[in-house]
């Protein structure tokens, strides 16, 4: 047999021309969002605001198939494929029979997959005359991929980042400012909602809710801007599909095919942007593959939350969705993995969690570092801390496979490189890291203040 | 014609299987290394206390083609090619019918064109039973590359790290301990050399030729330790070629091949890493190429150096060398691309300057970094101070194109990113950055420290 190459990569010619969208083929569709003010289903006209049309054509699609605009498709031929890598170093550190694989999302310039919807947004803005978009950032991520999209479409950027975050990550800014958007530590001086914050607490460390909640305001109240997210929503799920749909033309290449997908789990389409073409599989041709989601104990989500309708921000200014949910007050503990700290998750994630198509799991961060660090000395890539929680559970699966002496064929997604996260490798070499558990009375809070809306 | 992609990569099949040495073809051959105590010629078993004999032959060796070792080759793979690209937003921003390409090695983990010699020597001193590597790094993409090699083979590694760059870099630190090396600020009291300089100066901020002196000592000094280079030596621009011979395949892919070949130019290896093989059609077949090594005017050893004898280092420990030099004593203005400030240059590169086969240009780190700062908006990538040495080059090249309507191919290496340079970045958009230029007068004491030993 043919030795698969350790990376596999596809010609120009070869990328996907179309998103998938799952919603076509999921067995429960998911439930409409609410407006935040009347709790009544919103309709193209309430998100047009805060979105241009064609991605909220896309939010609402039911179609199987969407088209990449051609020139979102010559943007990703600079940047795309990502390759799909056959771990054989770690296998052999594993003395492991399965065979493992990894998507890397993490040679684009903006080092994760982020980028994959940052592109076709900041284009679908442009295309409507906006000239200006706000946006909110946890770990810096999103806002970098958002602030190199715009520069490319020549269009201003306004990052909201988590206070704590900015004050931790001062190269994150310096990036962001490189790319000529600006940036603002959150809560900040801007917005009413921010006001209103600093007026309570002047030393608030900020949190995504409360950044998303500034973003909307701020595009809200300027009528040449817009706002963007970074995940959760279902245009930005269908964007990232270009993951799993490559990865699948790759496998493709190699004659293999996963039994086991995993991803970790903040918003949810850093998972499904990989996952869900192969959920696709499961749905309609009944293949029996298994996905898990791989959340922070510190934001279990999917294993210690409530699916039902919650708002999507802070201060109550995001539509209200349908979703597994910690609920809109609740904090995480500060965890390396901003990109995780995120109380919610995607409806379409949610619903299929809910019908058992999807699993999850949630990993603490000193065993998510500890795995992160082996497999840098194996692989040599330095993973972000998120990317590292779909680590820990490839090779768990794949110690698994030890024991039982099965082959099976395990696959994640290395969405991002950990080269702004040294600062928690640092912490963790140095034995200072915490774990955070929490118990049911702890997460009654949180979840308390959900609208109690009662699902149809 | 057919459109060339974006980007051109290899099939693992198609990766060079040997290296290129350009002894083989040079009219001029480099003179002798000296024993820095004797001054005589030096032999293998002079080196044998500081690299393996596999290295040592590599040095003195004058056969064209050099096979890769299997293991090697197998390590390439999970990391080359580095992509080929061609830089159409860069062109269309310019306005300039040239074409540019640009051989990007950023992408593998290191970061930069390191690991491609880091992989060779870990794995020949592996070979000959060799337990710990001692080496100098002033930027840190060398110690990284090198503690990344040595991860590899299960080896120690111990980076001396030059002092101001330790401290204003400690996400440098934290990355290379992940990789499981140790890492002190140089200088150190580890060294006899380290201790003497700290008597004098307790807050020396240290140099590259301190640092070299530290690492040489240590090794001379440990039975089971060896000294590792990353660049100025044969064999590391040997192990460099790589990335010209991919280079050169990949152009053929594309029907093209270029007219100016542009890299920075610190230590020697980068540039000539991408360029001797290019070097090697002008020289034999006579194509009219014109190559620029581009320096730092703040470190001018080409455009304003000497070519004689000089020591490698500044304890003169390491061997005499035939070079450009601007005298081992010199310390050069402390510029942000760290990775250029060695007062010296490659013994081979400084020949074939010398005979006018290649030329050399000195700019200063402001228009550097605008050029940096525009490339980072067209093409997305955040680049490395040092290779952006090369991307104004390369821009002033194409905008003289667009003058004189010629469509010529402009070709330059790209050998790392800028991730760790954001405080660089931070001075130069806040404006806090300053030219260095230096009268013949302030260069004087420099050239006065070389050893004045005639040229036969």
């Amino acid at each position: 047999m043919k030795k698969v190459p350790n990376r596999t990569f596809l010609t120009e010619d070869e990328l996907p021309k179309q998103y998938y969208n799952i919603a076509a083929d999921m067995p429960n569709k998911i439930r409409p969002y609410l407006h935040p003010a009347t709790f009544e289903p919103v309709g193209p006209a309430d998100l047009a605001p805060l979105f241009p049309m064609a991605l909220i054509e896309q939010e609402m699609a039911t179609d199987r198939y969407i088209d990449i605009p051609k020139e979102v498709q010559e943007v990703y031929a600079t940047m795309r494929p990502s390759p799909l890598v056959r771990a054989y170093r770690l296998e052999k550190a594993l003395g492991t029979p399965a065979k493992i694989y990894y998507k890397y999302e993490g040679t684009n310039p903006s080092g994760s997959h982020k980028l994959n919807t940052a592109v076709p947004q900041a284009f679908y803005n442009k295309a409507e005359g906006i000239k200006r978009i706000a946006t909110e950032t946890g770990a810096g991520q999103w806002g970098t991929a958002l602030s190199i999209a715009c520069s490319m479409y020549d269009m201003e950027c306004a990052v909201y980042m988590v206070r704590v975050s900015y004050d931790q990550k001062p190269y994150r800014k310096t990036l962001i400012e490189t790319y000529g958007a600006s940036i603002l530590p959150s809560p900040s001086n801007q917005t009413n909602v921010g006001r209103a914050i600093l007026e309570k607490d002047p030393n608030s460390l900020g949190s995504l809710g409360i950044a998303i909640s500034e973003a909307v305001e701020d595009a809200a109240t300027h009528d040449d801007t817009h706002y963007a997210l970074g995940s959760v929503l279902n245009h930005v799920i269908i964007h990232q599909s270009i993951i799993g749909l490559e990865a699948k033309k790759q496998f493709d290449k190699v004659d293999d095919y996963p039994d086991i997908v995993i991803g970790c789990n903040g918003g949810g389409s850093n998972f499904s942007g990989l996952a869900f073409p192969f959920v696709h599989d499961k749905i309609v041709d009944g293949v029996d593959t298994e996905f898990i989601a791989v959340e922070p104990a510190a934001c279990p989500k999917l294993t210690k939350g409530l699916f039902a309708y919650d708002f999507g921000d802070t201060a109550g200014m995001a539509p209200v969705t349908p979703m597994y949910s910690l609920g809109h007050d609740f904090v995480p503990a500060g965890i390396h993995a901003g990109g995780l700290r995120y109380h919610g998750d995607s409806a379409l994630l949610s619903q299929l969690f809910d019908d058992g198509i999807v699993g999850a799991q949630a990993v603490h961060q000193t065993e998510v570092f500890k795995a992160a660090v082996q497999f840098a000395k194996t692989e040599s890539i330095l993973p972000a801390p998120e990317s590292a929680h779909a680590i820990l559970v490839a090779m768990q699966k794949a110690l698994e496979c030890k024991e039982s002496g099965e082959e099976k064929t395990i696959f994640f997604n290395l969405s991002g490189h950990g080269h702004f996260d040294l600062s928690a490798y640092e912490a963790y070499l140095g034995g200072n890291m915490q774990d955070f558990e929490y118990t049911d009375e702890m997460l009654k809070a949180g979840l308390a203040t959900m609208p109690n809306i009662p699902f149809q």
